[in-house]
């Protein structure tokens, strides 16, 4: 049994279409190791054992028809199910029960995957926690999964499930992956569609996975989004060219932090892998606050029935955050759109000469605490510029926590980051 | 009572304002001439007096505290209303009853608006057309008044309501404007939230208005965008330079659309205006097949949902706009974006030498019957490439009908646009 926990979700979607296992038992599997471990971790706002058990047993009696046949995921409470409450994070939706699936949850139905749950997401998939656990943390020093999409990447590291969707507006699938030890997937922006989706900055809002690896993450969307990514091709004779891009924050970087972007560094060039320091000019600090203020504005224009409402089941940070957003205008939202547009220009300019880069993906291990969900800082220009980008564990910090790399491709370059990406994954296990 | 129907919306805001003009009056005059015409026009899914004039009511007794306070205006029904149905033209959603309203509705409220009804929308904001008919058409010979914002173009041409909230993915707002000779405006994309709008291509749809002048659009997309756009601002001293561009389809152009061109280029000439003929190499003819492709996409997977379990509620049109979609995968989608945004950077050196450029917006008069609603050739490409433009009537053509051209300028520059438009109004109005 225990190896349909920690199987690739590839290599288990090809057991279950050869039958050589049955999704009911991958079901259960998964429903049993949540049970053990659920009341700690706290990954989930609704779990559905009862409607899993009967769709599994509905695809073991049918033919295989789709890529996913089979293989359970966890959706995150911002996305909208038609079988199971979807509250956003908030009180103000608790109960709320969406007459259709999420875009996104119709088509991995669609394609013959068994809907667990839903996961946790912080308020409206910005900062106010919920009740998640990184599971990678002792229980008596409990520590932030990240967020907002914590429930994923916490289930996913837990074992508890193999995929799970995340969104990321500013850091939301790339933090709470590289807090949980786990690969999170950020397509380039408009890969997926948002429909079905509470929408909280759609310049910005992507969905994406939280994944057991780089392979897994690339199979799941590459199938939603009908794209080639299958990042173990054979590479190109020509080497790999990894650019290593410190971005401006690079100070806010500690002693973890900088071990796992180094670790990364050296095992790509171990792995024969053409290494350069890369600097952009255009690239500076204040494409941070440029996403930060659309963010805010795009927050407020789309929250403003609610705000009208229902603002008292807003917490004060996420009533704050709006009040950012309706204190500046439009003009402030087509400049710094018009600023991202010229970087992401200046950026395609850097990919002519390098085919990946390489960037850290958080300050360092996951703070302690449950209280917050850990800082986007060095996620929201990424996010900002629309590019894809890939999480890579790359082993410990100096807390015992999980640390890792982001791997970025050029817009439209997923496949480039995923097998990049995938590249880096293989050649850290190898030195392990 | 007669100029409560024909004041520009600035100007009755003024007086609404002064305390000059009622609310309760401008909404019933605007009631008093829907009665008089729908049963002929049939712009309205539904009408709300009550509502209208409890709300009117309201604002006349208390203080002034909205840009907008007491202007009536229409909602097409592809947006959520919390006080009517909202059914985004298709039986699958009859009756269908959102909780909020869409971000801009509630934002048009938070001005002091009052919502009058929700205006006819094609299906799913696409092809297959509403009951609407063409107020500028004879009644014996009914002509389309284009779409997807049918009932708020015929709604706003027919006197009943000053503005219109209108949405384009392809020509949805310009075309119907062209067809029924009043005002449309397309902010540059992403300027208003689509939270709450049933999305069809998100990366393509854009809110904006019908109205009866370029101001009263500058005005009222201006107020909810927080932007100032203000065309009647005093125009710098230099002349304006006007870029012609008849745009790869311009042999699909008749003598009614053409003389429309030719009459907009000489009113700015004698206004003043330098007037240069404009070739974008880049600027192809198979953009307009990359928004065909994009928008089936997105379409496709965006309604994934509904075809999965209502797709007999489907027209055959819009089910055959699915399977289009299917056909193509994430690489056409990726390649078809990745062309716009080359040819986006291509126009942005074109606006270096133009501040705006004048295009066809339709082949030519509105079509003659109500099965279809016309071409929205002159729309897709710009749609695509995200750009601000103003339908600006210029006359009538062949038929009797009216005709007009697409004011076009850079992105963000949507003051720049609507400030030319606006001189092509002035100049218009006094050759006449």
């Amino acid at each position: 049994m225990d190896d349909l926990l920690t199987l690739p979700a590839r290599m288990l979607a090809i057991r279950l279409a050869r039958r050589e296992a049955r999704a009911e038992d991958v079901v259960r599997a998964c429903l049993d190791r949540i049970e053990a471990l659920e009341s700690t971790v706290r990954a989930w706002t609704a779990v559905n054992a009862d409607g899993a058990l009967a769709a599994a047993r509905q695809l073991d009696a049918g033919p295989v028809t789709g890529a996913l046949h089979g293989l359970p995921i966890g959706v995150k409470d911002l996305m909208d199910t038609a079988d199971l409450p979807t509250a956003y994070g908030s009180p103000i939706y608790a109960g709320h029960r969406p007459e259709y699936d999420a875009a996104v949850v119709s088509a991995t139905r669609a394609a013959g995957a068994v809907v667990l749950g839903k996961t946790v997401t912080t308020e409206f998939a910005t900062y106010q926690p919920g009740p998640t656990r990184n599971p990678r943390a002792p229980a008596d020093a409990p520590r932030t999964p990240g967020g907002s999409s914590s429930g994923s990447a916490a289930a996913v590291a837990a074992g508890m499930v193999p995929l799970a969707f995340g969104t990321q507006t500013a850091g939301s699938i790339i933090r709470p992956a590289a807090f949980c030890g786990v690969v999170g997937y950020k397509p380039t922006h408009g890969t997926l569609p948002l429909a079905g989706i509470k929408p909280l900055a759609p310049s910005l809002d992507t969905v994406g996975v939280l994944a057991r690896g780089v392979d897994d993450a690339a199979f799941f969307i590459g199938t939603l989004a009908r794209l080639p990514l299958t990042p173990s091709l054979p590479q190109a004779a020509r080497a790999l060219r990894v650019g290593l891009f410190r971005t401006p924050h690079w100070d806010r970087v500690d002693a973890s932090g900088g071990g796992a972007f180094d670790d990364a560094a050296r095992a790509l060039e171990r792995s024969g892998a053409t290494i350069t320091d890369v600097t952009i000019p255009a690239f500076t600090a204040d494409l941070t606050q440029a996403q930060i203020d659309i963010m805010a504005i795009e927050a407020a224009a789309a929250f403003a029935p609610e705000a009208h409402a229902r603002a008292e089941g807003f917490s004060a940070g996420f009533a704050s955050l709006l009040a950012s957003g309706n204190a500046l205008d439009g003009t402030r939202h087509a400049a710094a759109r018009a600023h991202a547009a010229r970087v992401r220009h200046a950026l395609s300019e850097t990919f002519a000469h390098v085919d990946v880069l390489l960037a850290p993906s958080a300050p360092g291990e996951a703070p302690a605490g449950l209280d917050a969900t850990g800082d986007p800082l060095f996620n929201r220009m990424w996010t900002l510029l629309g590019v894809p980008c890939v999480h890579v564990p790359t082993g410990l910090g100096a807390a015992g926590m999980p640390v890792g790399v982001t791997v970025i491709g050029p817009t439209y370059g997923d496949a480039a980051a995923l097998s990049a990406a995938h590249a880096l994954e293989r050649a850290l296990a190898h030195a392990i």
